[in-house]
């Protein structure tokens, strides 16, 4: 059986573009009281586990999920990380 | 004024739970060939500039922003890391 690794994907809208769930947060941090807060983004975090026999095919298989299913590659960005689980 | 720091938070729902965004994913990776794939969960990742006069009131304001709006205590955990921007 193959080592499990574990990967941690974060996939955020892309800086150039407008972000109307990260805008609506602002706001209601505001609204709350919460002053000096700025540049909210809103993304997706996804973990998950993955049976491969070593690190670098772990993070190129990742890397495939991302850019297949998890991410839109015209809206997004997506950052990645990868380490064995015990 | 204050120096920014860059807030980064990470929402997950909470292991007891069922995560049916993250069974949705887990499928469809494995629709698309991805074998080996298992615990897929869905969250919310969220980055936000908050200026404060140090990182400890930073990150005592970011944790106060997760309690009262970002995450909710029933049903989700959350992470977050705090640094200073240049």
């Amino acid at each position: 059986m193959s080592p499990k690794f574990a990967v941690e994907v974060r996939v955020m809208p892309r800086r150039a573009l407008l972000d109307p769930q990260g805008q609506a947060v602002e706001h209601a941090l505001d609204a709350l009281g919460f002053k000096g807060v700025g540049g909210v983004r809103v993304g997706k975090a996804l973990t998950l586990e993955l049976e491969r026999p070593d690190s670098g095919q772990a993070e190129d298989d990742a890397r495939s999920m991302c850019e297949r299913l998890l991410a839109n590659p015209v809206t997004e960005d997506f950052t990645l990380s990868v380490r064995p689980v015990e």
